[in-house]
């Protein structure tokens, strides 16, 4: 196998971590949360999302948190923008980056964006253009790469033709995204020979989640075919907040975890890693379910 | 990556999982699950332990286990013992393997065994020659080889020297041990490029703990290099019995889920051994941690 000698992990706690959660965290410990986050050696963090509040209630002080929070050097701090309106919020907010998301499948993407996959492009084209010319650069996000709740299996045809598009309207990144967790290593890399006969491997991006404990080998797979930027939420954030241990988002410290044991470079501290991840898990009222917090916790 | 067209799982639940139990599952109870994993299509299932029941209370039923469970046809049962008396027990018990174990460090073999490494040798080789000229085959347990709780990192070659001895004894196969869950991918095909430069891969089995999460991804790095054989204990049974989510032995189930969806054959039947997984957690009287049992509950 083959592996790169550097990761860049990019943190999604704060969004595709918190967005799940059904108590408010206040605007001012997100803020503190986010600045320890900017502290630990994480070059890119995921912030929070200009959605309609209405949908999100838990990221209702999307503005408050971009406006609020410390700009460290050498960070790039992005926030998810769904259409125009939102992109507008997020660049007052002074936002570094914007990222779009979309569907592979029709289902799902109607479900979560309540728009065809072919209304939903010129809606991002808006988002990409303007946030372009604002001098901004955009990631995009493609959904159920690899299995959609709805439909089943997915094309990578239907992949393709996602990322032709966005790449065509000027994203820099595409995040190819597990949304629920049900990929497998082999899968991992055949869809990634397809992609990567059309998309250099430095514009991609894998966002894996750990439903049913395949991610850390995905990971592995996709660093074998060259990949070498993951998304990952701290402590694994964002699974079922009702089910101790039930794991969602690929775990920020895991994944570190495994990557350090490798003498893959990733720049993070691990114990400032930990030490934002106690924060938050105080705020939240319970423990994380990542595997290296079990362990730090002494179990 | 290349991967095996059929993987051997083998189950250690019964004695791996349970031994750390502190609650004791009546002796009914462990034979009607063994029942179960037996119908499951396991070809393998390690059913207790004949070391002194003063030291695992919670298997001192071994012989009525061994005894009293079916034998189903394919099914190879086999029983960890730690000496001759031990074996001779087993082999009343009718078991078709015994399993010895021993450490790659020192400490922690004097920790576990109470002798040095030269020591323990002579021991086991006692317990080899009898089960073999009772006609039995016997395996081979090497712990620590990828890190020791006491001693940190492990010698590649203290594991070859253990292997080397062990198989000139006459085990038919050794199963290398990831005893605490710290190994990395890369170490396992750096271990695993040594070892099989003097052991063919059908003799090594891979022993993961999911400790720290990557047990699957080391899983992975094993196919690749043509490891075929991986124990695993159905829902992760044997971890921290006290934080849920805690996780400790490879989760049969999830190791399953992974080699299906990669298209690799194992002959177990996900459905029966979910049912299998939900009557000892029933006993057990708690959730096993594992992902896909989670899945299973619907979270």
């Amino acid at each position: 196998m083959k592996f790169p000698g550097t990761v860049t992990i990019k943190e999604v706690g704060p969004r595709d971590g918190l967005q799940n959660e059904k108590a408010f965290i206040d605007t001012e410990d997100k803020i503190k949360w986010i600045n320890q986050l900017s502290h630990s050696g994480l070059k890119y963090i995921e912030i929070t999302s200009f959605v309609n509040p209405k949908w999100i209630p838990a990221l209702a002080d999307a503005f408050e948190v971009a406006n609020g929070i410390e700009r460290v050097a050498g960070v790039t701090y992005t926030a998810l923008v769904p259409n125009r309106k939102g992109l507008e919020r997020a660049l007052e907010a002074n936002i570094d980056e914007a990222a779009v998301f979309m569907s592979a499948s029709e289902t799902h993407n109607r479900k979560n964006i309540n728009k065809s996959i072919d209304e939903t492009y010129p809606v991002l084209r808006e988002v990409v253009e303007d946030a372009l010319e604002a001098g901004k650069s955009v990631r995009g996000y493609v959904s159920t790469v690899f299995g959609c709740p709805y439909e089943g299996a997915v094309e990578v045809e239907a992949v393709v033709r996602v990322a032709e598009k966005l790449f065509e309207m000027g994203i820099g990144e595409l995040s190819i995204g597990d949304t629920i967790g049900l990929a497998n290593p082999k899968q991992v890399q055949n869809v990634l020979h397809v992609l990567l006969k059309r998309f250099p491997a430095d514009r991609l991006a894998m966002h894996f989640h750990d439903t049913r404990g395949t991610a850390m080998a995905n990971v592995l797979a996709s660093l074998d075919v060259g990949i070498a930027t993951f998304d990952a939420s701290l402590g694994g954030l964002g699974g079922c907040p009702y089910a101790p241990g039930a794991s969602g988002n690929l775990a920020t410290d895991d994944l570190l975890y495994m990557l350090e044991g490798m003498g893959i470079q990733t720049g993070v501290d691990r114990e400032k890693l930990f030490s934002a991840a106690r924060f938050i898990e105080e705020k939240l009222g319970r423990p994380l379910p990542s595997h290296n917090l079990q362990v730090a916790r002494g179990c």
